[in-house]
């Protein structure tokens, strides 16, 4: 049976508002803050609203960051409920990010955007597997021994 | 009859939360705006969640605002709904205000919190009445003399 985490080829994209009051560089180290790798585009325009957008590979920090803080089932539930096809997307509180948390709070004024894409569907299920696996009383739990053995139980029964 | 407009005595005091990822520069700047007098106190702190809070006197640029957009009956209700004795308090969105705009919407975020105080009552009613007067398909009026002439009005029919 294949059990691979490897999320190679996972591609993350990030968009944020920067609303008039903010400062920019603030705006992307939150953006870095989560996604370290990431590389922001700040457009050239004399519009007071602008949005940036970036791009980033590396997923390890926003997994410490969920592990850290304990919120693994909070965000496998948002990463599963913003899936569809081979991407998933969902927003983070911006205030958040740049005091190094993670937060997928839903009243989140002007979030970071995140968007995950993989190759394929598959390739997403697993990827939502490695970055925010299934927990049993609070602890990581292999969740595809975990169905197998659930299945084995009930047939023995 | 006393009919004078003057808000002497009358008393500003601003508040606004700024965010980890604002420009504390901006933030004064955006209350600055709107009240041109105003004397803004940032407390030293490391917190990244401050509150900065101010004083002003003048209400000159905030009455010229709602005149040239066109807001009078807005200011009005709002500033009507937000009294209690001898101060009306309200807020201001901060973006717009940012962009010298009063905004009274309500799903602001962290706006700017206006608090208008008087010696007593009389003088808010007096003051509300210089800030936002009453108009009359789209003209302001003179509500004492219009009230005068409606119960004169009244009392021939």
């Amino acid at each position: 049976m294949e059990n691979s985490n490897s999320t190679t080829g996972l591609k993350i994209q990030l968009k944020s508002k920067i609303k008039p009051t903010e400062d920019r560089e603030k705006v992307i180290k939150a953006m870095k803050n989560i996604f370290t790798d990431a590389e922001i585009v700040v457009p050239e325009t004399d519009k007071i609203y602008i949005t940036v957008e970036g791009e980033a590979k590396n997923i390890e920090r926003f997994k410490e960051l969920i592990r850290s803080q304990a919120i693994l089932d909070t965000a496998r539930s948002v990463l599963e409920k913003g899936s569809k096809g081979n991407y998933t997307k969902f927003k983070i509180n911006k205030q958040a990010a740049y005091s190094e948390v993670v937060n997928f709070d839903k009243d989140i004024h002007g979030g970071i955007y995140v968007k995950i894409i993989c190759s394929d569907e598959d390739e997403l299920i697993k990827a939502i597997k490695d970055i925010a696996p299934r927990t049993k009383y609070g602890k990581i739990i292999n969740e595809d021994e975990e169905i197998e053995n659930e299945y084995e139980n009930k047939n023995k029964k």
